[in-house]
This record gives C-alpha cells, sequence and structure tokens, in this order.
C-alpha cells in the first residue's frame, strides 16, 4: 500500500468510523454467540499472497463485529467507561504516524516534554498542591502509565524499595530479601483485584482493611491493623487507599488514613482510577481533600478526560520523584544521553515497567484543547446527572433498592429479595442483549451496576434501559418459581 | 466535534499524516534544542474554553515537530526499528473506533478470540512446535504483551511462582518470601537491560552469565554458574537466554542452554525482541533450533512486521498455559462471566500485568493478510540486504573494522583507534542531524550501531549515509589533536 492508496483507504477508514459511531446504538450492545466462534470463520494459516483491501474489509462485518462488545453504544452501562472522543482519535492517528517511542529524552524530546506539561496543566485542573507540579525545577510531577493497575504497582515497588533503603539504615545486616518477607501492604477489602496483584508480583505481604457501612476505610481500622502487625514484627511500609471504589464507588478516608501513614513512615498511594477526572470540578473537589503531604496519586483519565484508556490514562503523580526514579534506574549505554544528567531532562523509562512508549501526551493536549476546562467539566456533570435521573427511577419503584450512595456515574441497585433472584434478572438483562450491566457483591448481596459510560448516552438511553429492566422484572416475578 | 466534523478533520488528518510520512526525510533526523524548549511555547495551564482547531494543528508544526526525533526517517538509524505501516495504520484506526477493553472474554470476544487465532498463525508462521500452538484444545497459546520489558518481566514472575510451588512440595515449612531469597536468575551479560529489571521488580538475585567471543552464551558457563549458586545453597530457576542482543544481534547458544534447563527444571524464556520476526524466513529459522522443550518465546513484531510497538508486538508464548495463568489469577465478581469455566475461553487478563487490554490482534490481521507471508519475507529479506550492503563498505574502508558477525540488520563498527575517537566521530554525526546512530559497548570498546529502521530505507540512503559519516570522519582526522 502506498501513500496515494493509503490516502484513499484512510478517508474510507474515517467514513466507516464515523458511520460505525453514529449507528453503534443500533447494534446489539453484547454479542450473541458460543465461545470458539471464530476460528471456523477465518483460516487457519495467513495467506502467502497479499489479499485484497476490500476483502478484509468486508470481513470486519463478517467476522469481527458479531463478536463485539460494544463499549460506545449508549446502552452499555457495564464496567467503566472506555470513552473516547473525536478529538482524542484525531491525536491518536498522529501519535501512530509519529511513531516514535519515548523512552528517552533523547529518543523524542517534544514526546517527554509535552507529557511533563500536559501532566502539570492536569495537576492545575485538579488543584494539586504544588509539590506534585513539575514546574521548571520542581521535584514532583507525573507520569503516563499505561493502565491503572501498572500505576499501582510502580508505587508499590517504589514504596518497597525506599522501605528497604530505610530499614537498612537502622540494621544494615539484613538482606533485601529478608526485609521483603516483613514488609505489609495495606489496601480496602473494597480495593480493585489489582491493588492485590500488585502486591503478589513484588512479593510482599497485603492485608485487606474492613470497612465502614458506606464501603469506605477509616483511620481506625487502618491503624488497628497497623499495631498489631508492628507487635508481630512486620514492617507496615504501603497503603493503597481508592477513591471511587470499582464496587460501588465509595470513598476511602483519606484524611485519615493520611495522618496515619505519615507516623508510621508509610507511602500512600491513592487509586482514582475511576472517580479522579471528577475532581476537575469544583464540587466534587472535596473529595481529594487529604491528598496533601502524600505520595503518589494514580488517577485514570479514561472516563471523563474521553481518552481511551490505553495511551493518555492513568496517572502517576509522585511527589518527589527521586523515589520512583531511583527504584528501578538501569542505563545501558545505547540509552545514555548527552543531556541526561543535566537535571533538565525526564527520561521517562525509568518511571514506568515498560522500557518503550508512545506519544501519549498528544490526546491530552489535542482533548484539553478542544474541550477546554469547562467543557470537560460540563461533560463530567453530565454523566453524573444521568446517573442521577436512573437512581431517582429506581427509587420510585417500591420493589427496588438502592445499595450505595450515588456520588458520580455509578448506581447500585437491586431487586428487594434473595440474591438468586437478582442473578436471574441479570441473565434477563444480558440475554436480551438491549442493555450491558456486570455485578458486583455488597455486604455479601448480589447487586446490580449501572454505569454512565457512552459519551453519547442521554436521557431517553436512561428512560429506555429503565423501562426495559422493569418490563424484564415484571416478566421474571410472574415465572411460578417467584 | 461532531460525526461531521470528525469526518472533515479526520480525511484532513489522513492527508497530514501522508504528507509527512512521504518527506520525512526531508526534516532533519534529530532535533536540535536545548532540554526545556517546549514549556515556554505553550500555556502553563490548559485553557478554561474550547480552541479551535486550525490553532492546534498550527501547533504541531511550532511547537512539537521540531521536538521530533523522526524514528520513520530514512536517516535513523538508531536503537531498533519502530516499523509502522499503512495496514497496520487503518487497522490501529478502526481498534480505536471500536474501543473496547479486552480484559476477559466477555468484555468483548473478537478481541480474545482473534488474538488466539493471530497468534497461532505467527506460531506457524514461525514453525514453533505445535505445542505452542492454542488450537481448538491446546494447552500452549500466545498473548500479546504491551512491550517486550513486559513479556521477560511475566515469564519470569510465572516461573517464580512455579519454583516456589515445586520447592514448596518438598519442603513445606519454608514461607513464599524464604524461598524468593534463595532463587537466582541468568541472563547474558549482553542482555537487555529489561531483563535485570524484571529480576528487580520480581524481588530475585540474577547473575549474569559471560559470553564467548561472539558475545554469544555458552552452555558450560551456564552450567558452572548454576553449579557453584547450588553449592552455595541456591536455588537456580529461569534462565533468559537472548536471541539477538541489543549491542550487537548475538545469538545465545540455545541448543546448548536448553538441556541444562531442563535438567535443573529451570524456566527458560528466549527473549527474541529484535531478531524473532526474521525467524519467517526459511534461511534464518535455524536460529531458533532449540526452542523445542521450553517455557515462553517473547518475540516482538515491531521491527519485521511493520507493526507499531506500543499494539501489537511482544508475543509471549506459553508452552502450558496454566503456568502463566495459575500465577495470577484473580476473579473479582465484576469480571466474571458465565463462559469463563468452560475451558473454551481465554481471558487474556491472567497473561499480563495490565487489567485493560486494546483490540491489538486487528493489526496482526491487516498486516498479515495485506503483506501476506511472502511479502514480510520479501521485506525482512530486503532490510537485511542493505545492512550488508553497509557492511561491505565499511570493511572496504581500511580505516574501519567491523565488531560483530552482521546476520540481520544491525551493524557494529568503529574506527580503528581509541574510544575516545570513535567518540569523536558519533557527536560529529548527531551534531550534523543528517543521519541519526547510537553506539554500544563490546569488550570494553566503544561501538557505533547502525541499524536499518524505517520501511522507506533505500540503498540510495545507505550509500547517503555512508558517504556522510566518511566526510566526518575525513574532518575528524584533520583535526589537530588527533
Amino acid at each position: 500500500m502506498d501513500a496515494e492508496e493509503f490516502r484513499r483507504r484512510g478517508k474510507e477508514m474515517i467514513d466507516y468510523v464515523a458511520e460505525y459511531l453514529e449507528n453503534v446504538e443500533q447494534r446489539p450492545v453484547y454479542p450473541d454467540l458460543e465461545p470458539g466462534y471464530l476460528r471456523s470463520l477465518i483460516p487457519s494459516e495467513a495467506p502467502l499472497e497479499p489479499e485484497s483491501y476490500e476483502d478484509i474489509m468486508k470481513d470486519m462485518e463478517r467476522v469481527i463485529m458479531p463478536g463485539i462488545t460494544h463499549w460506545h453504544s449508549p446502552y452499555f452501562f457495564a464496567y467503566f467507561p472506555a470513552a473516547s472522543s473525536y478529538p482524542a482519535m484525531l491525536a491518536d492517528m498522529l501519535s501512530t504516524a509519529i511513531g516514535c517511542i519515548g523512552f528517552s529524552w533523547a529518543a523524542s524530546p517534544a514526546c517527554t516534554e509535552l507529557e511533563t506539561v500536559m501532566l502539570d496543566w492536569l495537576g492545575k485542573m485538579l488543584q494539586l498542591p504544588e509539590s506534585f507540579i513539575a514546574g521548571t525545577d520542581g521535584q514532583g510531577g507525573g507520569v503516563i502509565q499505561g493502565t491503572a493497575s501498572e500505576a499501582t504497582l510502580m508505587s508499590l515497588l517504589a514504596a518497597r524499595c525506599k522501605a528497604v533503603r530505610r530499614v537498612q539504615t537502622y540494621t544494615s545486616d539484613k538482606s533485601e530479601v529478608e526485609i521483603f518477607s516483613q514488609l505489609v501492604a495495606y489496601t480496602s477489602e473494597q480495593a480493585h483485584s489489582s491493588v492485590e496483584r500488585a502486591a503478589l508480583i513484588g512479593g510482599v505481604m497485603i492485608r485487606k482493611v474492613p470497612t465502614d457501612s458506606n464501603y469506605a476505610v477509616r483511620g481506625d481500622s487502618l491503624k488497628k491493623m497497623v499495631e498489631e502487625d508492628k507487635a508481630a514484627g512486620l514492617i507496615p511500609f504501603y497503603v493503597c487507599a481508592t477513591l471511587g471504589t470499582t464496587p460501588s464507588c465509595a470513598f476511602d478516608q483519606i484524611t485519615e488514613l493520611g495522618p496515619i501513614c505519615n507516623g508510621e513512615n508509610m507511602w500512600m498511594h491513592i487509586d482514582a482510577a475511576y472517580a479522579g477526572s471528577a475532581f476537575i470540578c469544583p464540587e466534587f473537589r472535596p473529595l481529594l481533600n487529604g491528598i496533601e503531604g502524600h505520595s503518589t496519586v494514580g488517577l485514570n483519565g479514561f472516563w471523563y478526560l474521553k481518552i481511551f484508556f490505553c495511551l493518555s490514562t492513568p496517572v502517576n503523580r509522585v511527589k518527589k520523584r527521586t523515589d520512583i526514579i531511583g527504584a528501578f534506574k538501569m542505563d545501558p549505554l545505547y540509552l545514555k544521553h548527552e543531556n541526561q544528567e543535566s537535571g533538565l531532562v525526564t527520561d521517562y523509562r525509568h518511571w514506568q515497567i515498560p522500557l518503550g512508549r508512545r506519544f501519549r501526551s498528544l490526546k491530552l493536549w489535542f482533548v484539553f484543547r478542544m474541550y477546554g476546562l469547562q467543557g470537560l467539566q460540563a461533560h463530567i456533570r453530565k454523566q453524573v446527572a444521568l446517573a442521577k435521573e436512573f437512581e431517582s427511577l429506581v427509587r420510585a419503584d417500591k420493589r427496588f433498592e438502592i445499595c450505595a450512595e450515588v456520588v458520580l456515574g455509578l448506581v447500585c441497585f437491586r431487586l428487594k429479595g434473595s440474591n438468586e433472584l437478582n442473578q436471574n434478572l441479570l441473565k434477563k438483562i444480558t440475554n436480551s442483549r438491549e442493555i450491558h450491566l456486570v455485578p458486583c457483591q455488597l455486604s455479601g448481596r448480589f447487586v446490580l451496576r449501572f454505569v454512565i459510560c457512552a459519551r453519547t448516552t442521554e436521557s431517553r438511553h436512561i428512560q429506555q434501559a429503565w423501562q426495559h429492566i422493569t418490563q424484564l422484572t415484571f416478566e421474571l416475578l410472574q415465572e411460578p418459581n417467584h
């Protein structure tokens, strides 16, 4: 394919993409097929000779589209949003075309420098304390991680490294691995599974702190566990607090947890993967109070910031950048460059698990500028209002109950009655393929999660979804076994 | 931006991208600016109100392009290739538009199933043993990792988990962390820095095995270290062999290393990040002999397979899939789905560090089909021929020497003389900005690496590059201090 053909096919692809996104609500949101469906539809080996572009595009509708769960359908209310936007898509095309790998400043200075400044923009939008801003001579700064899981893992590894160094200053005879065996991390019993996984990867113990009736971790519960563990000879070193948990969007009490972390020399990481971007609205910013004086914040722009998750999302803000860099610095000759010791440049490879990295900050730049802060705030407020609208519909129906406070775009609800009843309702919903939800468990109860996801979801979709749920409920309750 | 405006801007962007790639050789390949250049060119905060699209695109040339190291310029000979292609770019647009997050089969069945089949296609192209193929009931299979570093890390973590389980079967009183402290991994002294970093992350010891005169690890060197370590009470558990090292594209002798790994119950991972894709050519496939009977192979399609690195590259082939999955399986309710216990589906989140993942296999599908196996082989052969052409130019000039065998697209060369002389030559090259190279160190000598990178590099660029290097050499040798 030469440049001329690319110009033609590329423009056709733009039309295909626009068409897909404009009409995605007409497709069944969840696919109707059995595992293994795809293998029989395509050859078992790659072709020897080139195939035609037309044939490949025909296969999009024959092979791929029937197997897609349409995350951008306005009837998709599952998991969390993977929102995208037209400006982000344009920036993505540019990033692919430039195709640089930004593991060091020299590998593409613009790639590194735009990221530093964009994360300062974001830090200011979030009104983070000055210590989190890189500026021209700051010690803080941010990095765009590939996913929230990686942001959490990096913070845990940096904390582990810092703890080992600290312990070795007063017990120099202890080996690193001996110290690992004494380290203990903490997170909420409601925390995302990736936090536990980070501890597993890092080879350290993790304890799950029980939550209060709002599914939030409180200071006294943490304090109690820390005291017990210290008495047992362990070394508490890391707390991952969550602002906006996955099951119910609960908010750990970081104003209570912070002082405990400071007193015990524990690194505090805040996982705000879902809720974080909402803090650019002044009315939600108080949820982030207590961040002052702590180590890292993981944010995830994929929901509200309309940026596709893989490229531009979780921001691992580091208060003291040397804490992160020191943990994993490696400098083979082929990656050295003459400016790296100047103190002026950032080599982001020291801040993350992978070596290579895309030019991800282009998306932030396009989106921030094409929406403006006010446009982004308006989008967040609209999504929250739609969730409130759904909440009101649920509350008005006496057969249902709301299971957790609705703060942002997630509504946890269930039919009053058994878990089995709710499992059957969800099964009906899934099989109908008109809307898509996933469940969670809260206090042993099976709960349905309804999340405003797509950029194009409007009031009419909410109303339609609720009508559909009540219709299926009506049918379910008619069945003889209920 | 609505769909209509996206159609217009998208088509303009296609033209911009085609224009950029067609004319990239006219831009200086390496930027001429000081660290911190970008901050003063843009505002220090995000705008409140939306800005116009025209203004943003104007800033591409004013702010971004002057700071780009052009990886796709035919005069870029540094690091390793980050090759892209027009078909891959089109697939990338589709992947962004669909925008699903494929952490489980249910989250988008096509995303998971196409990946499984595409990695089988790749496995067959590479003539991997049947045990590496997923098929309809196989235990093997592959996963597309974000980067080669992650492929290596995942294999090390899986090996660590397997080793702990094995040791605990005969010494059940030992804790996991106690066992960690005895584990020892091995890799070449020439291995990529990410291997050492993986061990650091996993909290296990790693030892660097010395290489022979071809910079390859041999069986007897590994054997000796393993024996020493066992005698010291350590537990050898993991070997990362490299096929195509970063400094000189050396090939560890896996036919010698394999039997040692099998005899000692060590997991063998093959990092073929650079060279791996070349094995689709029969004439290079013998370099992979010895893979039979081993655990994982990390490949990295970004060079020869013309797929941009972040999305579709290193393949972590697992011979026994449960070994990888078992290491990190976590199943919160919100990620469960009814087909997951059927044994028919793959939930790739258990195979990687991040939870979320893009629809990366679309790129493989487009590229395999639009080039065909023969087209990809032809591309590889062309790149290798260009490297050989450069090698001949160097060999014909008595002032220079070739420092390692030229097997694929990398030529290691230097001026006969001091390291300082070669450092000065590289400095002149870098400052001229006409071509771009990076150095490496081989046996204490400062060596220049010349790698065929861009898809559009032709013989005339090689000739031009060599003429430029000899001109700078002439100037350098005229300087009074030489």
